[in-house]
Order: C-alpha cells, then structure tokens, then sequence
C-alpha cells in the first residue's frame, strides 16, 4: 500500500494496481501539466500540476463510492476491494492523462480535430504500459471499463459510476475547487465536502428507471456552495483578466508558428509544458516574447459579465470590423463563458425529507438565478489602446 | 500597491520599488527554480518555487522589522516607509536569486568556485535592470546596501537587518518551514509564526555591545518550536531517502556531461530548471534516465540517523575501498548532514523577565540534546544491491 | 498591552483603556452568556460565550478602520491611537453588554418592555465602573459617544463609525460568522475576511452627501459570499430544527414563571445564563425539564422555508384554531424570519472601476434572488403528533 | 446513524448504542463540566466542555482500534461493528463521566478518598440508566468489561484495548491535545495526528509475550511531536501563572466552606461547574470572591521550571516555615509537577525498519532530555507581597 501525502486531502493510499498505474508514463506525465496553464502568473501559489490533482480525484472517487454504497440497499457492493471501486478510483485517477500542455490553454490544437478526452481514450486502449497493468494487476478491471465510464452514458451502476466522474457533483470538480482554491490562496472554492459526501445518494429517476447521483434535502445547501465555489473560482480565477491575456497570446504563438498536438498516443506523451515552454523560450515570435516577458497587451474593453445570448452574439458580430480596421495581428479577443451549473436540465436529483424526489432546479431557491458568464474581453497593442477603446464605446454602446 | 495572494501568509503587497523588483528576470526566473528540487517526485505538492518563497520572505522581513522597531527604543524607525523597512524587505525579496537549478542538488557546479550566494552578490551589483530600478525607484536604498545586509556582519542597525534575513530566526527559514509544509501536506514544519513574531525584540550583548535578534522568555518555547520543525523537516522531507537518490543521480549526469553554471551573471540566467529538465530528457545518459524515469538505484545501506564525528570520519574512510570493489559508476552516496541549531555559539539571546540575558542554550533545556543530523547512505546498481549491502554490514558493524 | 489568544484571529491586543474595559464587570458578565443560547445541545462544539465574540469584534473594528481610514483622503486619520479608532474598537467590545440571558432566546422578558440595545444603552451611561474607566482613560472617548455610534444615524464620520458597528457589512457579522462556523464545527459561515477588507472604502452618496461604507467592485463577490454564509448559518445553524424547539420550552417556562430581565441595569448585571440554568433545573415546570433532560415536543409540522408574505399571514391565522383545538399548552409554534440582507433599501453602495457609483442590489447578480427565510414549525406533545400533523396537512394544503 | 458536528474531527458518528450513552445523564452531565477548569479566564476561547473531548475521543478510539486492527494479522477483528470496537469506543465515551466539577482543581475533595477513576467505576457499575443501556442494546458489551478496560493490566486484546484509553498515546491525550489548542487559539498542541494512526500497530513483548500498542520506526517523529505537543502545553496553558492562582483560590474556598464530592454515584451527578459556580457568586468568602471577580493574589516568587527532586524536596520544607511567619491564610502555594512522558519504565516499543523492536527511550534521541516540569510558584495577599517575595528571595538562594 503506497501512502502519499496530499495537501488537500492529507493521506491518499493506493494499492499496487494503482500505485502501477501512478507510475506508468501517461500518469507522470501529468507531473509537467499545470493545473491551472499560466494562471500562476497572476496567482504564484498555483504551480500545481494535474497529478496531484489526478491523485485527489481517485481518493474523493472513493470516498464518494463509499457514500453511494452505503445509501444504495445493496446495488452497490460495500467491499473496499470490489470491482466497481477499483474501477471508478482508476477512472478518477486516469480520467486527464489526454491533456495537451497548458491544460485548457490550447485545446483546439489537436490533430484531426480530437479533443484531450478522445486522447484520454487513445491511451487507454493504445498505451502497451498502461494494458499491460490492467492485464497483470487489473483483476476483472479492464481499459475497455474505464472507456466505458469515462464516455458517460451507459446504464445501471456503469452510469452512476460515469457521474462520479462526471456529472454536476463528480470528483473532478470536488477536487479541482479545493485544491486550485488551497495553491491560489483565495477562499472561494472552498465548500463544504464533508458535508457534501454525507448527503449524497443514489437517487431512482421515476421516469427513466435509471439510478442517478442526487442529494438528500440536508445536502441541498452543500451543493448550492459548491455551485458557488465553482461560480466565484470561473469570475476570479479562472477567468481572470490578465490570465487570460497571456493564454490568448501563447495560443496566437503556437499557431503562428504551426503547433500541433499529435494524435497519436505515443507520440503525444512528448508533449507537455517543459517541451513547449523550453521552445518558446528560444522562439523570435512576438507573442511567445509577451509570454516569457509578460508584456502582454493591456486590455483595452470588456463587456458586462453576463451578456445575454443577444448581446453575445451582436459583439460577436463586431469583431470582424474590429480585425479589419486595426489588424488581427494587434488584437486578442478573449470570450469567457461558462454556465454555472446544468440544472435547468434536471439532471440532479433531490430526495425530499418527505420522500419525494424533485429536481435541483426546484429544490434551491436562488441557484437559478445565478446568472451565465458570458463575457468579451479585447486585448491591443499598447500604441493603439485607446482608438481601439474609444472605437469599441461607440460601437458597442453607441 | 500591488496585492498578491498567497497560500501561506493571505495578502502580500507589494510598493512600486518592490513590483518593479518583482518584475525582473531575475526574480521572475526564480519562477522555475523549484523550492525543493526534485522533492516533489516523493510528495507530490511539492511543487512551489522560489518565486513564491521571495515574495513570503518579504512580507516576514517586514513583520519581523515592525516586531523588532516596536521594541527597539526608537533604535529603528518605525514608519511603515523608512529607509531601513524598505531595505530589510527588498533584501529579503533579492536573496535567493544566485540559485542554481534544482535549487541545491548542484550548488557545486558554478564555474570558478563560486556558489550561489556570490552570484546572488554578483547579480545586485550587476545586473543592469536590478540596478535601474535601485537607482530610479530606490529612495535611498542602493543595491550595496544589500549585499551589506546579505552578506552578514556589520554593525550597528545593518547587523541587526542583516539577522533578519540570516541567523536561527531569520525570515528564510520562517518562510520555508511553513511553505514547504504546506505544499508537502505534513505538518512538521509548523511552528507558532505569530507568537514567535510578538516575542523577538533587539537585545545589546553586553559584552560586545552590538545589537542582534534575541526573543524575551516567554518566547524560548516558540523558538524551541521552530527548531524543532527545521529538525524534522530536515529528516523527514530535505533528506528523504528517495528524494536523495534522485537528487544523485541528477548530480551524476550534470556531472558526467560536464554542466557548468556560468560565473557570469546574465549568463547564468538562462540555467533554470526547464533548461536542465528539457536537455536531461533528450539525454543518453544513464543516470539522466534514473531521475526521469524515476527507477533510481535502491538503497542498500544506511547508517545510523546520528552519526559522532568519529564514526563519520570512520565511514568516509570506507568509501575508497567501496568504489574500488564495486566501481564508483555502480555505487551513490549520499551524506546527510545538519546541525540542528547554532546555538552553542551563543549566538542567540534571550531576555528573562527579571531583565537578564542568557544564551537560548541556556534558557532552552533540552535543544542542546538535538543531535546533529549525520548519515551517510549507499545505493547501489539493483544487481549487486544484496553483495554491497552484505559487505557493508561485514564493514562497518563487523 | 494585554494580548489575548483568539482562535478567530490570532493575537488581539488591547491598550490600557480597553483592558479596563474588558475587565469590567458588565463586559466579564458575557463570559456567562452563551453566543448561541441553546445551540450547544445540537453542535456541541458551540459552547462559546459572547465574551470571546466582543473581543472579536473590537479587534475587527480597528482593521475595518484601518482599511477605511486608508482610503479615506485624509477624512479620517491614521495613526493607530487616534480617537476615531479607539472610539469604534471600544463600541465594538460594549455593543453587547445589555444582552440577555441566553442572547437572543428570551429577549421579549425585559422589563418596561425594553431591549438588549437599550440596556446596553443604559449600562453605558449608568454603570459607575464603565463611567470611571472612560473618565479616567478615555483620553476624549465619552460614553455618549458609544451610545452615539451604537444608536446609528449621525452624520459624517459618527455615521460611518456607526456603519462599521451595525450595517450590511459589520463587525457583529463579520465575528460572529467565523466564530460561530468554527466553534460549530461548519463550514458554512466561512467567508474570505481579508479580501473583504481589502475592498472596503468609505464611499459618498452622492445624493444626500453622507459617507457609508461601501466596497469597490473587486469586493462585490466577496460581499456576496459573506452574505451567503450568513444565509447558511440561518437556514442550518441559528433556526435549526432542535435548537429551536428548546428554545421555545425555555421561553415557555421562563414565562410561565414569571421570570423578568430588570430594566434597572445595576439589577440586570446579575442575571446570566448560570443564573437561569441554575433555577431550570430546579425547578418543577414541565418546560423547564424538557430542557434539562432534552426531551423536547417532536416536530409535527413545518412550512416550506420560504413562504410568501400572504402565506405567513395565513399560516399565522390558523394559530388560533390550532391552540383552541389542542390546546396552546400542548404545542409550541416557532416562527423563523429573516431577510438575507437589506440591500434592496439601496443601502450599501459599491465603487466600479470606471469611478461610478451603484447599489450592491445592482451590482450583484443573483444576491437579490436570496429569499427570505420565513418559516413555521409546530411542535406538539408526543402523545398527539399524530393528530396534530393530521390536522395541519388538511388545513394548510387543503 | 447520529451524526454530530465537531471542530476537530469533523463528522463525529454514533451507533444507537453510542447514541444512547451520549444521551444519558451521565454523560450529558460533562456538558456542565469545563475541560480546562477556570483556564478560560486567560484563554477566552477555552469555553468547551468535556463533553466533547468525550465524543472526541470516542471518535479517536474507533480510528486507532482500526489502525491496529489492519496491523494485528488478525488477532483484532477489523469489522466496523465487532465486539472489539465498539467496546474501545464505549469506553472512551464514557472514560470521564466521574469527573468532579471543574475537571482537575478539586480532586482531592470526594468523600472516602477516591478518584475520578473511582467514581467512573462507580457510575458505570451503579448507574441504573447506563446499566439498562448495556443490557439492551450491548450486543454483548457490558458495563463490566468497560471497567476491564478502563482499569488497564488485563491479557492480550483487553491489554491492548486498555492502551487505547490509557498510556503513552492514548485517544484521551491525542484529542485534548488538538481540542485545548484549537480552544486556546495556540498552537503549542498541534501534532500529525494522521501520520501518528498511520505508523500505530501492535508489538509482542520479547520478555513478557504481551502485545502492546507501539509505533513503527516511521512514526518515530510523530510520537515525539505528540510528547513536545503535551509538554508545551503544560508549560503554557495547563500550568499557566494566572490559572494556577485562581484554581488555588477556588480550592481554599471549597475547603473553607467544606465541599465534599459524594462518594454515591446518584448524588454525584448533581454537582457540576454549575452548581459550583452560582453557589461561589454568593458565598461571602474571601476566596470565592478573587474566582468571581477575578482579583488573586499576585505571584510573588516562583522556582525555575525544572527543579531537582532534592530541590524540590527542599523547597517544599521551607513551607511550613513560610506560612509560620505569613500565616498560611495569606499565602497560596501551587506546585506543578509533571514528567513529559514515562518512556524510561520501557513502555513504549518501536518496531525499527529492520523488524527489531526497542524502546521509544532508545530510539528517540532527544526526548529523554525533555525535562520533568517541576516548579513551586507562590501568591501572597497584595499587602505583603514584597515582604514575602524578599524572604524567598533570601531562604532560597541565600
């Protein structure tokens, strides 16, 4: 049993199945993604990378396994050793190994158009490393599994184990809030999950007969602060003014100069902070010198925090002008949206004190008013900040 | 007034001499010398680096200067904007900034003999954007009143600054303990930062009649505190048996492909970890694919945590013939060494409440029976692992 | 300079003048009433007095001014030791000496029909001790002055130092949250203190000219955080279901007894939660019993917690009925109400970062869909719970 | 399934047989008995109560019987519910229930000349409620078996069961050292409670064949923190100078008066802080008045820290001598004696990594140096307090 120290959830254990695949190459790898891309930038504390974060997921997947098993009048084993826990702490624990470098920062540079989850899949049913554990340590547990419960969907227990990874309380979010909120040292992801875990149940949608992740009543409030954490952690954070300039400008570099994350697996795991921080280091290219030297441009306008999707799409509709009359090459746009949670689809169940079962939607007063992120930021060249500034009022409020 | 967030001590701000300061190449490539080396590989936290421990050091540097004006008898100024915070503070910013990469796994590899406190010293005096800024930005403080401060000694109020940033209570070493804790998710390192800070106050040693940082009575136990926590930090994390495994192997390679850090100061900026990390990956080098690959040479041999002067010297003895059996390419060594304290050079007083001065040795009853920290550790090629170990026990206990 | 240990916030420091103060005997009585009344029954942690609250929230009191004097071109001073500041941190060490036994629990007892704020009031400028302290040290702070400050109202500075005692954003909340989560053992009532100071400034309304507190536009989430977690300490802690059914055997008892808080205030001084605790047990009432042995009435009933106010009103219609059917002797009716906040009365004014000034109602999005808490429960003997929950349904939902 | 809230342990969780005993008198009578005494009168935040520590350590026992179990090669049961475990958590409930008002300053005053360990025995084998509670939902559990326990000596699992409660690192030390830190806002009783469950197993004594609780080498520095953990806070808190003199007086008054604890179980129950407290607010004794109101004699001499059994022995013969000249009446004499641990009887064993066991004498180096606290502090009326202190002053080092 390995023991591994974690600042966010003290002592994180895993078995030799998992201490096997902690140590495969796609894992470690992990050790040269930042968490959080450039934000440590703006926030020096978040130099974290996402195999700590991979490590804090498999520990909550657990304990949230262990919740839903003791509510779930036996469809769920309560064995620490069953299959099905082995299965949703090894998805926790692998479910990022297909992000490119800088994380979110540069998503769209794929080859043929894949995503990291497609690559997260890649590896798991191409990576020798990673079949050759599940084959010699995985007992009953296999790749084609973990596929299953990474893609979502499925039925019965396989789709109460995909919430557990992904839904509207899955464990990535639980840990990434706490742990981005812990390095960054702000206060505003932090929720409660003790509390959290002690109200969460498997809940019998009656319409579909399909088990779903819900809350108990108690839990109501638990979830409305995690929405929050999460809510305050995209607005100061995530989403923060000059973080994202210079995201904008190593994304304008690495397409300037005709980045590409390779599709296939192998050659994939070359690629990761070190490699592309070590080449822009060395590049002539302006944008990669905004970046190393965070002379990024200012910003010059920003619209209101939460556009309408009317308003969204108007300004969207100035930025050609905008490109056309000062150049692409002086502007970074950046468009920060984000919905607070997706309840209004009653995919969250809560079981009332009295029995019933409503939606989230229902059960929480003010959650539903919380409203979408949805803002433009316009970054330009320091020499023309205030024509474009003053272009922008006119345009936009005139 | 810049304002930063940091995980250990909430707020830091910053005035526009320190941002400026802040903003330079060589405090911003501390960015990528991480705190702890390669420590991170065995608590996964550990990620932090130096850029975040120069911006704790400061803000400490300018409590600890509060805590000792307040008591100083007018001695020190105590206007949150003299001369003399304002020195301590950007001293405290600047001091680390002659370190090598991987911080201290390869201090011996500068070029001339030098080490990184001489490159700090070299950089202040001539780093030509450290020097603008004193100059424009500076108010009085010039960068040779930091290397006065830096280098130690002095007289008067210099001596006195100087000891905030270096003795057995400088703001180092109160940063550090806390930060590295923190990140490594242990608890070792915390200590009463808040109750040591209301009990420092500057006492004259009456026999020299020069000022330095003592602490009254009733902070004796904080400070026994702090010591303590430096121990186990010491060996529980900074000598942890795998860590120094790797932190040798990574000394060999830098060694075996000839790595120098250069003497000259705008040279020596562009070595940082991502430098030394991106070449160790493309390397042929066998101990290079130790450190990225983590499958380092097991431990066969360590001696006792305590070694007395004798028997260090005993065993140091051994090591030629070892070398020489085993062939030294086969074989690391590592030796651990720390005394806990310096206090037996009564370099730190105490005020008793009845007016009198001790040294701590004497008002602290059981910190002079800390041992110091001394133990040497043999690891070995995992072929001859059981035949060096078995000869080692025929050696040194036969 | 007494410095006290706070859990909340480190060291708190007290000069001369207020040591006397906290020495006093209408300030040491509040070690014997208990912050939260009766809730130690349901969180057992919460045994804390409103002593420790009052040291909390003079300690708060000269930060908030701190961070208000900084920003205030020069309208209010800054030196640590001016009158303005010791002024506020002596308002917000007595702004609870007239609180009755069991705080909030039976307030309606006093005499001549009187409140906690006006016997605080009436000790203030009555009691000799407190009126020697402020003769002899207050160095120009007069007890008309606290009462000034505690009243509200005012004009200039008087009013913004009364802002600091009793508004939105005051240091009764901004205490008792941390306190109250902690000693609870919740998460609930966290909320980021530091960044909310860091964004308090006195702003001028420009319509009538009066100076308020306010915070700029970088504070509105944490302002919305705080009013979050004083939601949640509502809904979870301070109307949680048990405490609030002992609360209403103490009233009962109290009543039937006969008990009444002096409205003379050297009489009052005697009474406390020891005091009554004392008598309860003795005593034979029935009310009385079910405290001291916690076997309250179960709940029979309760309302959603958020009716609308033409709900409270007819829910309140059916008390009568309910009483004369079963007997008001047989039941206890709990009526929980509060209002998130009071922004909507336009009083809490925020800086955006364009200079303009706003309400919070407008500057936050979602904090005005917070709803009131309004809330009935019925408790009934055991032995009819049946019935009366029966009798409830058919009445409230038919 | 009760859950309780805590603030140091989180969720605290209690079977229907725990809930039972957490709600009989017995234990619900702790509520009413501070764990620190009067020691709230110097750290405010000190308010909490033994009944809490009572859940605390409970909560403790589970958590440690579990790390031994998983250690035991099946000589403890590891199922959450077998016999084992819920007696070791009974028993740490219920290891305090004979406490006598204000927890340590007046055990000297029961009838018959017992204990608090004596009248827990009592309680448990006497009290009707607690008996009928066994009986009934015991599940095999009896009062019986938890006086075994408590008792300590026993055989193989008794043994070690009675070692959870009591010894070198038992659940009543590991959790009113973190509870009385958190309380008092000190640090001084922070320790790495997790890593110390971590490294506990059960260790066969060589001689005797008799299993022990004993950490593994690892644990080491952890079990040292715990020891520095307790020492610091007798040295600070338990022995603190203010607390020791009111704590006096309250013992003269209690004697004055001739307060006795009865020796019946049944009418024990009826004395509590209480009781003490509002019968101490009329008493016209002299000494009754400085608890109330706070005015104790002043210290006027006191020993070093550590006195020598001959200096000790010493001092104490200079006692009689003193209240000959001053009248005993007029002084109070407190001596605080304390080892820091009773590692030199070989009572703790640590199993070293080569599978050898030692004593914690042997394997820890510095923790035999931590000296016995040993001091004599005198208080004498303020009229004579010079007159008192010169005569020490002469007796002593003259």
């Amino acid at each position: 049993m390995l023991s591994i120290r974690d600042p966010v959830h003290g002592f994180i254990r895993a078995d030799p199945f998992e201490t096997a695949l902690v140590n495969s190459r796609p894992v470690q790898r992990l050790r040269f993604i930042r968490q959080l891309g450039l934000t440590n930038m703006v926030y020096p504390g978040a130099e974290h990378s996402r195999f700590s974060h991979a490590l804090g997921a498999m520990e909550l997947a657990g304990r949230v396994y262990d919740a839903l098993a003791a509510k779930s009048d036996g469809r769920l084993p309560s064995e620490p050793d069953c299959l099905e826990r082995r299965l949703v702490r090894a998805a926790a624990l692998l479910h990022d190994i297909g992000h490119a470098p800088f994380s979110h920062s540069a998503e769209e540079l794929f080859e043929q158009g894949i995503d990291h989850e497609e690559m997260t899949r890649r590896l798991l049913l191409g990576n020798p490393e990673i079949g050759e554990i599940f084959a010699s340590r995985g007992r009953g547990v296999e790749t084609s599994d973990i596929v299953g419960v990474l893609a979502g969907g499925g039925e019965g227990v396989q789709r109460l184990l995909a919430q557990v990874i992904s839904s509207e309380i899955d464990v990535d979010k639980m840990d990434y809030l706490l742990r981005d909120s812990l390095y960054c040292g702000v206060r505003y992801g932090n929720y409660d999950a003790e509390r959290l875990l002690d109200t969460m149940l498997p809940i019998e949608d009656q319409e579909t007969g399909d088990w779903r992740i819900g809350v108990d009543e108690g839990g109501v409030h638990a979830l409305e602060a995690l929405v929050l954490a999460r809510y305050y952690m995209f607005t100061q954070v995530y989403f923060n003014v000059t973080g994202k300039a210079l995201e904008l400008h190593l994304s304008r570099w690495l397409e300037e100069e005709g980045w590409r994350w390779p599709s296939d697996p192998e050659e994939f795991l070359a690629f990761d902070d070190i490699t592309v921080t070590s080449r822009m280091r060395g590049a002539e290219n302006f944008h990669a010198r905004a970046v190393t030297a965070r002379e990024h441009f200012p910003l010059v306008f920003e619209t209101d925090e939460h556009l309408s999707r009317a308003e969204t799409s108007a300004f969207g509709d100035l930025l050609p002008r905008l490109r056309q009359r000062f150049g692409g090459e002086n502007l970074l746009e950046s468009h920060s949206a984000k919905d607070p949670h997706r309840f209004s689809q009653g995919n969250l169940l809560v079981r009332m004190s009295d029995g019933e079962t409503v939606t989230m939607e229902r059960a929480s007063h003010f959650i539903r008013h919380l409203q979408r992120i949805d803002r433009y930021r316009i970054y330009a060249r320091p020499e023309i900040r205030g024509e474009v500034a003053d272009t922008l009022r006119s345009w936009w409020r005139g």
